[in-house]
């Protein structure tokens, strides 16, 4: 195992194996001589990193074969704006549920563009930090399209429920919790998500579209790359595709499938929060998590010191120990673990019997 | 040295010290016990990388201190929509120099966008390609904005002089040429090139844009990321950068610097140029180039057999001795070899020879 373990938000840790191997090939992949870095996105040898990847991502979440599955570059903030750009009527009309950072930023682009409207935002549950029933939601039944953000990386908020939006396509910003848990594809119109955290490095973004979903024109004047439309019809080859970013993400779903799967990873993902949120719960109020049970995120454990001024010791003497990267987002500051697929059980054990120790070695003052 | 030499035209390849140092470093990056894919962008490490980078392409190329680097995603078609997007003003007037297939892209993509003139085109003489003098062109003195493709990578047609424009800003794509010989950055308003050509892997692109360039509001309603004031004003740190392309590139830079610089690679290039046109010149006809020397392309040589039947023939004897991918673009035929900065001498040495033997082993039937 390695010695450092690497609670980064994003880019994320990558397994120990899928490096090695992209180690190995980088001066010459499958006999070629090359790296596949140098090698012609057009050739046949790159167009079998493409299709293999592809396959694979829609065997591992099941993918219906009337969606498509696109290869983009510009992270999920491009999505911000591709979303509306494409998914707009001539009504120009959308709803966004709001219950973070990132959800923030997607309806402050979606509204350069049309009646965008925040139909539900996050709450307060025995002074924690919940997500709203959908009840209390004000969906707009005409609307081009309702957008969420099933998890918030920076406020720790995850839903473990899918809207239910009707005829009105739900988009989701995946980004952080795609394939790691499973989901039914066909309860969503376009699901995106940048592949640095659950899925690879940055620099590429997948997106799965519904068929009728991809406009041919655009209501806006958008910029060729910025239509799904160009991106279907020359299947992600319509300029040159980062093509080291989408091997790297080829490694990674190959790492998936031979790891049990989304169903099996699921099942490890669940039982490292467990064992986080746990050790927060039953440490008497030393450690402080501020979002209700309801709806904490399997990916990202945001908590923090009932003494703020130890955030920063806590942090300090964990990277010690080659626990790194536990620093909250300047937002909200505090503690976050980010435990991705990538995380090892193994070093959400070691971050554990840190915590317990710490809070041994520094005990509230009384 | 390695086995095969790669004359793909983008993604090109890449000097072996710089492959075997990104293998050196895959697991871990400068003692972090992490990959530089797994460090977060907004990080002190990372941070190195991305300032290291810019000084030594402003070292590279002597930008001036007004003029800003910016490095982005989305290849360079992308800037073929995001300059006119950012460049226009309210006259949204602009006036494109069409020398191939690719200018030819710019031109249709920034057509979309307002009031676009072909400025001027190809011309022949003697039967040979040619650039049109700059005293032939229709330059509109309240244009926005002059577009030209120094090299033209599927025509083999590369300028050696840099066209007037006055007062008007001159806009290139230097995808393919960019750090091949000495430019005055002073003569341009904006610049632009993807990586994968001579200073990189797919995934990142590099915009060197004149100060008082960057328009605060656009005039077309502009992705957030479409906006080059974005990437101004938070040095490319907007959203996540495509971190590992961009450390490629800063190897790249590094690998330039120790090796003469900008002018010492000039030399190397001219002499391997002048290698290839050399036998096609004197194989009485054998081999033909259909480029005026006036302005062929030192990044891509163009040419082909008198007899076309055999040009496949030259293709597939060559890559069975390691010379490959030397297929030219489907829209030309023939064969090009592509001859970036990476591309060692002795990989043209080997190629000039190889032609020598093949035109031995292959007369021409009388």
């Amino acid at each position: 195992m390695r010695k450092i373990v690497n609670f980064n938000a994003g880019p994320g840790m990558l397994p120990e194996s899928v490096l090695e191997k992209a180690k190995a090939e980088m001066l010459d992949w499958h006999q070629t001589g090359m790296s596949i870095m140098e090698l012609g996105h057009r050739g046949a040898d790159f167009k079998q990193v493409a299709e293999q990847s592809e396959a694979d991502l829609r065997d591992l979440m099941n993918i219906p074969k009337n969606y498509h599955v696109l290869f983009l570059t510009g992270g999920a903030s491009a999505q911000f704006a591709m979303v509306p750009m494409n998914l707009m009527s001539e009504r120009k009309q959308a709803d966004y549920v709001v219950t973070g950072v990132w959800s923030k930023k997607a309806i402050e682009e979606a509204a350069r563009f049309g009646d965008v409207e925040m139909a539900a935002h996050l709450i307060y549950r025995n002074q924690l930090v919940a997500l709203p029933e959908q009840a209390d939601w004000n969906l707009r039944p005409d609307s081009d399209f309702v957008h969420y953000t099933p998890n918030e990386t920076i406020d720790g908020v995850e839903f473990n429920w899918v809207p239910d939006t009707g005829d009105v396509p739900l988009v989701a910003d995946m980004s952080s919790m795609i394939l790691s848990r499973p989901i039914d594809v066909k309860q969503y119109g376009l699901i995106y998500a940048g592949a640095q955290k659950n899925m690879g490095q940055a620099g590429i973004t997948i997106v799965i579209i519904r068929d009728d979903l991809v406009r041919k024109k655009p209501v806006f004047l958008t910029p060729t790359l910025y239509q799904y439309h160009t991106h279907v019809t020359n299947h992600s080859f319509y300029n040159t595709p980062p093509t080291y970013s989408w091997y790297i993400t080829g490694l990674m779903l190959e790492w998936m499938k031979e790891n049990g799967g989304v169903s099996g990873l699921y099942e490890i993902n669940k039982r490292k929060a467990k064992k986080l949120y746990e050790v927060i719960d039953q440490s008497q109020g030393y450690y402080q998590c501020k979002v209700h049970p309801s709806c904490r995120s399997l990916m990202n454990v945001v908590f923090g010191l009932a003494d703020d001024a130890m955030d920063d010791v806590f942090i300090a003497e964990a990277a010690k120990v080659g626990l790194v990267n536990l620093k909250g987002h300047r937002v909200v500051g505090g503690i976050r673990a980010s435990i991705y697929n990538a995380m090892p059980e193994s070093g959400v054990d070691a971050l554990v019997a840190f915590m317990k120790v710490f809070q041994e070695k520094h005990p509230v003052k009384s």
